[in-house]
């Protein structure tokens, strides 16, 4: 495919994976609802966004991953690299395509969430944040080293699962569980990003605090992405002489 | 297949849509439980109801994929003829099999829910709505943009997850799943509906306020719709001369 | 293969239903936490349940599919003969180590259960009840309709999956996420069964209504899969002419 | 592959087993969050936990299935042996290399968790136990026979979904979400283990009672997994002259 229509296609995933994963979390992780006198969330807690934010990946990987690979994210894109599976010269394009869907998906999640009486960017929209904010008030170090292996580990899966020696057509299932489970470990750490592009979207509209703490959302990511890349080619590929 | 063997079918995973998605969501995602003195909720909330929805897609395209391609959805059937990929001849035929489809399991969704003491229709039997009958309350411009915007992604999913370039097989769990997450994402906006067969069937219930707003989920999914089919073709379909 | 291993594999496939799905609800439904002073329900409410029934399914289809066919039901198998697909000669012995199996999960579900102090068979031992014994109380004539319905649907999805012209493969994921759906419906009716041998394994622990109401979940779903084989022989199979 | 290469890939796996099993109970069942003023919790529960085991093996086994077989337990390791499927002479290695792992996954984890204010051990830090260490208090009877049973099933999983007759691929669906259903089981009786490395792991941090009742769950899964191979191999298995 010409670098234009794959550069389409990760703009498009992109936007779906800010747009489907951080809306889920603005507008459902928590409705109100009741049980007789007594408050209770009828919303989607950490396990719905966990969930919705790894079907957004394995929706993309089916649809467009015969176009783009479907990356969605600098980080992966940066991780393929280093094991040798992605061309450097194609990082820069696809870095910005995903930098700009992931804008284009908070700003269409903007307009709807603020359709609501009462919705304001100071609940966080999502944002990725370290120390204070941390949903859990985890500190610098806990998240640097969080989502250092979270990356890590989404770019083996990600590796091993494209793996020539891997059973075809699978991958994106395992990916966008992955991204699922990574979810589910790490959403009261960081908010969880493992991906530059998605943080950059919501923080752009959040300002502040989201801005000063987004340089941790891409070096965390991208470091953690590049070991993998390197793990993997020294120690798990198979030797060329190998079935 | 002939004709009236597709319409069948497509009767049939419509009303499983309706039954199955809007049954769990009037039956089941509210139930009261206790701990200690403390009403809980055990019923399945949101995220059940949207795993539910998903499905009856994913279910339905497993078992009547092979004899009508399992659209279960006006806008699903009208994207794929903006895509180019159904004649726009049995465009009618299928609509029609599938707002009965819709109906039917609306109705007997009906009889079952009027078996417990206390059922009213005025707790809104799952019907879509926005402004003051959106579940939160969100404008009509929020709503309109909330459906055009996933019913898009809808299609963009299902054109991508069977392109012919696209692993076989493994159509039904993308799209069963992508609406899965896009009803974990819209369920507080418009109660979601992206399907104009579906909104119908619990609407014509209802009557009254549902009826009045039924235009819009009628109009907003085939908006998005066909612009996904526009989309796909142009930007994102393989040349003739591409692999 | 032989009958005997055959039915060695049913037995223990639903032994693993009854004890998995059955477990899930008796063991895990219900787990006290606490927010502050507020006690919260930590377990896995009817979504979890409601996995666990649908993946006892799916993980018995993958490891025992190629044995026995997976049925671990004796209306699954009286809906595959009534569609043609199953020898009517082997119903007895299948539907005789189904019920076996059931009672095997429940015996071992017991000890387990028992295991805890406060246990006791008044909480219902999951078993399937309607009227006054409904989880929702849900009429007679409500709980027979449901039976009827989502047994009807669940053999409608097993026949068209496992059609030859469905993809390959991929029949456990519709069949076991397919009973994942109808608890995700069903549960606040009758508890769930559209299996009479999970019924009778339940039942014979818990004696009085249990057994009394017993012939429900095994008339209901009986009749739903018979009309299942029915409608989808004459009205969804292809022609032998076609492809 | 080497064995060395596969004893690394199995050392990765079984660190991602506990960092995101252990590291979803730890970090994100629990999350204190609000309705009016009314605490609740946002954090994913048993059922979020159960998903983030099954996801942990479901991720490796397609990154690593094809290097090392994807174990993650000294329980399978025993188990495939006994049905003949895994070599004895490499027993031994791949064991270590999970029980090393095992402990790299909880040391990070560690690091993680101690990075929020007012963590501690105390709280038990994900182990498993029984008695008055169960989190549901069951007996060491009711333990011993859940960790055996559950065990079993799990083996009897693997082997019949790793058979040569059963369909290619699908294998690390039904054993990651065989395993997300037995946590749904057995969560509340000792907090589910069914693998001795993964409970090594959390024990060798807490010290204390969870060194003392470590051995139950070296015990009971590996009697559980070699029971398991054995009705594999003697029950289940195709003849060599069946197809």
């Amino acid at each position: 495919m010409p670098l234009f229509k794959r550069c389409v296609a990760e703009l498009i995933g992109t936007f779906w994976l800010v747009f489907g994963g951080c809306g889920s979390a603005v507008l459902a992780a928590s409705f109100a609802g009741q049980m007789g006198d007594t408050p209770v969330n009828m919303g989607i807690g950490f396990v719905g966004v966990a969930l919705a934010f790894g079907l957004t990946v394995l929706t993309m990987a089916y649809a467009i991953g015969h176009i783009s690979g479907c990356h969605l994210n600098p980080a992966v894109s940066a991780g393929l690299v280093a094991g040798g599976r992605f061309p450097m010269k194609d990082f820069v394009p696809y870095a910005v395509a995903q930098v700009v869907g992931g804008l284009v998906g908070a700003t269409v999640l903007y307009f709807i969430a603020s359709g609501k009486a009462g919705f304001t960017l100071d609940d966080g929209f999502a944002s990725n944040g370290y120390g204070e904010h941390s949903p859990g008030q985890y500190s610098l170090a806990a998240c640097f080293l969080a989502e250092v292996v979270l990356t890590y580990m989404f770019l083996l899966i990600i590796l091993g699962a494209t793996d020539r020696r891997a059973p075809a057509g699978f991958a994106p299932i395992a990916i966008g569980l992955g991204l699922t489970l990574i979810h589910l470990v790490g959403i009261p750490v960081t908010n969880l990003s493992v991906n530059p592009a998605r943080s950059t979207g919501t923080a752009v509209f959040v300002q502040g605090w989201a801005l000063t703490q987004l340089w941790l959302f891409w070096v965390a990511p991208l470091v953690g992405a590049v070991f993998a890349g390197w793990t993997y080619k020294c120690c798990l590929e198979a030797e060329p002489t190998e079935g």
